[in-house]
């Protein structure tokens, strides 16, 4: 038997990096690759547990920046830890932070000690540490928790990017010094930018101190794709084969697949819940707007055939009259249909991997789905970028 | 066996006058005394049917006004009507949309003819006259359907009051002459405003044109609510004792549980779910404002004992979380709450009638509930009123 945290690599792929495993958790075994869905603040936004279960999802992501901020970390391990306070009892992964106090909290102020952040909520002034970051991660007790990271905008200078990685390897380090349970495991974060030099030496120096898991961050925070996939080319050969692999902040159903066979195991993002909430739904030809008038008669479901809650009960006329009434409904029924497709594709993907089928199976869905061209792609996701903190307290955002 | 819109009068109240029946309808046997919970746009806000009927609930209410204007009734009837279109099994009444037309609606021109009205979402005119009222809740297909009225303010004059009595009469006689589904129940609407003797001429008026049940319009829309209890006591006497009285727009508990007293058997109210999201939570001991930091360590659940979802999975501090960080959930778990706890309301009050203890029911339940005051209590309601139709756009609202 494995013990927390330990993986198994079951399947490689012959034609592409792509390989299939598994990661054993405190809660559950969990079948890599793997895409966790995002609930930030301690819930998958309008859905309850229950139905990210149902909808096939073992593991997802919280965000120790936001539940620091709201509700407090103590608040949370005074009521038993976070898979008691939200209701999950599946495999839980933290985020240190370290993304969201470089991208969303205001006037930081950052020294190899650590970082000086200001709330995005009420502009409070907070320290952290990689000894802060382990101590609430521990406390708010997920099965996997990251090292405190330093992320520099994907266009930083040469220089700077060079010194936001080396301070990640420092505070990887002491972030492995301060993390003490033994249930849990702690990966450390691969930083380096846009620049394959730096990617290769972050990857190296990292996985000779012998984490149990390896993130890849910094990464599609703005650049052109051509450059996420060199640089996860050039990363990814330099981390240890029989360690997990996660590609943070990742999860367009195109990019997951080009990260699988880059030799990816572990996914997340807000992506597929977020859009959902803006009326985008996946389907097998490509992203559609379910806000669009040619689906205001439509008696068939969004995705014939589709086995999530919504195509099962509703008419795509109906879900399009929920979203035009901006009824609350709508956000929900969206973010069912966007999770199970990205569950099918996951599950679609191991079972190809294991059947040695992944390579015409991803060249079969691309060749079906239709994606954002890149020029729109990169403006919409800067754009989200620059209003993140803006928005924050819309509940639908 | 009852045929479509029967009222089977099962038990009556030896200290009060409240009943005990059933309804039949195409779509289940109806209970009374009932509450209906608001689907004005063709969703019970936040919840799926499956979690309505959960809930205990068998009969929603929805609106003719708001599903003309959008998604449109030639849509739902395509689609097969309300119950398919929306995905409810249960029995459905609309509302004719004269009470939204009066309230919600801007620049109208009322004439004995009809109504004309200006959307309150685009601007747009459109006509509405008794005749129409009927063909599009015929084209909905609900198991009852509502007459069309003119309300007037509870403020109004005795002259324009009487006005409109009198034209709600004469719109009712013509519904009545228009109305052909036989699978649907048409219910009249007795106008008067406050004044007793227009009230009493409007229920024996209606009485004497023998519709299947009758409702009590223009109440609870700003009056006293000692006005309130007066009107429905001058009311309830001349209507029929082996017809259903339907009390509109009423929802709280202690004015359920008056209103029974005095004979109604139908309720519906948008209150329990708008103040859900407002974060107005119903406890056997009164309302209480989940947001109180008073909660925000409470591990215990809102109402321990309570059988509902919410009270069942999760702490009260984890509530007063979702509600802080506005996530979109926080509304469904409050709303699931307060529908169950009106849900268990209406079961314990139709058992107490049928025990003969309804009487020491009802003193027992209101000697443990605190109410709103008097004044914040018409102060709120004035306040929502008049911002209704500039919010009606925002989706927690």
């Amino acid at each position: 038997m494995n013990g927390p945290g330990e993986f198994k690599l079951l399947k490689t792929c012959p034609d592409t990096r792509a390989r299939a495993g598994e990661l054993t958790t405190r809660h559950g075994t969990v079948p890599t690759p793997v895409f966790m869905p995002v609930a930030s603040q301690g819930t998958v936004k309008t859905l309850t547990p229950e139905e990210v279960t149902d909808i096939g999802f073992n593991m997802i992501l919280a965000n120790t920046y936001h539940l620091y901020l709201r509700p407090g970390i103590d608040i949370i391990e005074e009521s038993g830890g976070l898979h008691k306070y939200m209701g999950w009892n599946g495999a839980i992964l933290t985020d240190s932070g370290g993304y969201q106090v470089f991208s969303l909290a205001r006037l930081r102020r950052v020294s190899d000690e650590g970082v000086v952040f200001r709330s995005h909520i009420d502009g409070s002034e907070h320290p952290i540490t990689p000894e802060l970051a382990v101590e609430y991660q521990e406390a708010l007790g997920a099965d996997i928790i990251m090292a405190l990271d330093e992320c520099p905008a994907h266009d930083e200078s040469f220089k700077k990017t060079q010194i936001a990685m080396n301070r990640t390897h420092h505070w990887a380090e002491r972030c492995l010094e301060a993390h003490k349970r033994s249930d849990q495991a702690l990966y450390a974060i691969v930083q380096g930018g846009t620049s394959p030099e730096l990617r290769r030496q972050s990857a190296r120096y990292l996985a000779s101190l012998d984490f149990p898991g390896y993130a890849i961050g910094g990464l599609s925070i703005g650049e052109p794709k051509e450059v996420t996939g060199a640089i996860i080319d050039e990363t990814v050969p330099h981390l240890p084969e029989d360690k997990p692999r996660y590609l943070m902040g990742v999860g367009s159903p195109e990019d997951i697949l080009e990260g699988v066979s880059r030799g990816i195991d572990m996914f997340d993002s807000a992506l597929p819940t977020r859009v959902a909430r803006n009326g985008a739904l996946f389907t097998r030809s490509g992203r559609v707007n379910i806000r669009n008038a040619v689906f205001s008669r439509m008696k068939e479901p969004l995705e014939p055939g589709c086995e999530c809650y919504t195509c099962r009960t509703f008419s795509t006329s109906y879900l399009h009259h929920l979203f035009n009434a901006r009824e609350l409904l709508a956000y929900r029924l969206a973010t069912i249909h966007n999770l199970t497709f990205i569950s099918r594709l996951m599950s679609e993907t191991r079972q190809a991997i294991r059947n040695n089928t992944f390579n015409s199976f991803k060249k079969g869905f691309l060749s079906g789905y239709r994606t954002t061209d890149e020029r729109t792609r990169i403006a919409q996701k800067q754009k989200w970028l620059k209003s993140r903190a803006r928005n924050a307290d819309d509940p639908v955002y």
